[in-house]
């Protein structure tokens, strides 16, 4: 366990750590502007998927499935670089995105700021 | 259910929708750099915690208790600014760190990017 744990940090293996649900964190960037799109969970399927195709797929946690994130809406995001985090749990995924990232046509999900208790739009 | 859905979207309320388990996902990046220091998890605790002392607080999920981030290393996060996102499950904290965000001293969790299968050092 503790030799694991060393591995997972400082050596060369990849060895992504799924929580009890099986999922661990992806973090979408902008790759150009360093902007953070998204934050989704990935499950083993879904790395795969990303890793096979180099567009971002996440774990639907609503619907219980695999997520082409864009597969409707056209608006995918191509993964150029991923990162990986000391104890493997969480990645960060450098992406171009074909559109806005945000279902609801922001560029980023993350269009308000907390202000006072209050949330106020910034701009992304 | 709906109504609640286009309020947490739309609206100006600060509704933190935590999942099964009673978290939500917190992104720390450092406010003046922008580089994403490290991914953890706030429950209504630590949430409560963060905005009480603006310093980052997060539920650990390996202790099972409240985790002020620093708090024996000395390498606290003053929390600058909280981005929300669209369906107000996750967070993006903007901080300024004391030191170094990972407990390996590096500056970032995320030292390392993934190269055919390979993890391989970067710089942060």
């Amino acid at each position: 366990m503790i030799k694991q744990s060393v591995d997972r940090e400082t050596g060369s293996r990849f060895l992504p750590k799924f929580d009890s649900n099986g999922l661990l964190s992806a973090v979408v960037l902008d790759a150009s502007s360093r902007v953070v799109l998204m934050v989704a969970f990935m499950d083993a399927e879904a790395l795969a998927a990303t890793q096979e195709t180099g567009i971002a797929h996440f774990h639907s946690r609503s619907r219980g499935k695999l997520w082409k994130k864009g597969e409707t809406s056209g608006n995918v995001l191509k993964v150029c670089d991923i990162l990986v985090d000391c104890d493997q749990d969480a990645l960060v995924l450098l992406c171009e995105p074909a559109g806005p990232a945000c279902h609801t046509g922001a560029t980023s999900c993350f269009y308000r700021k907390l202000e006072a208790g209050v949330l106020q739009p910034v701009n992304t």
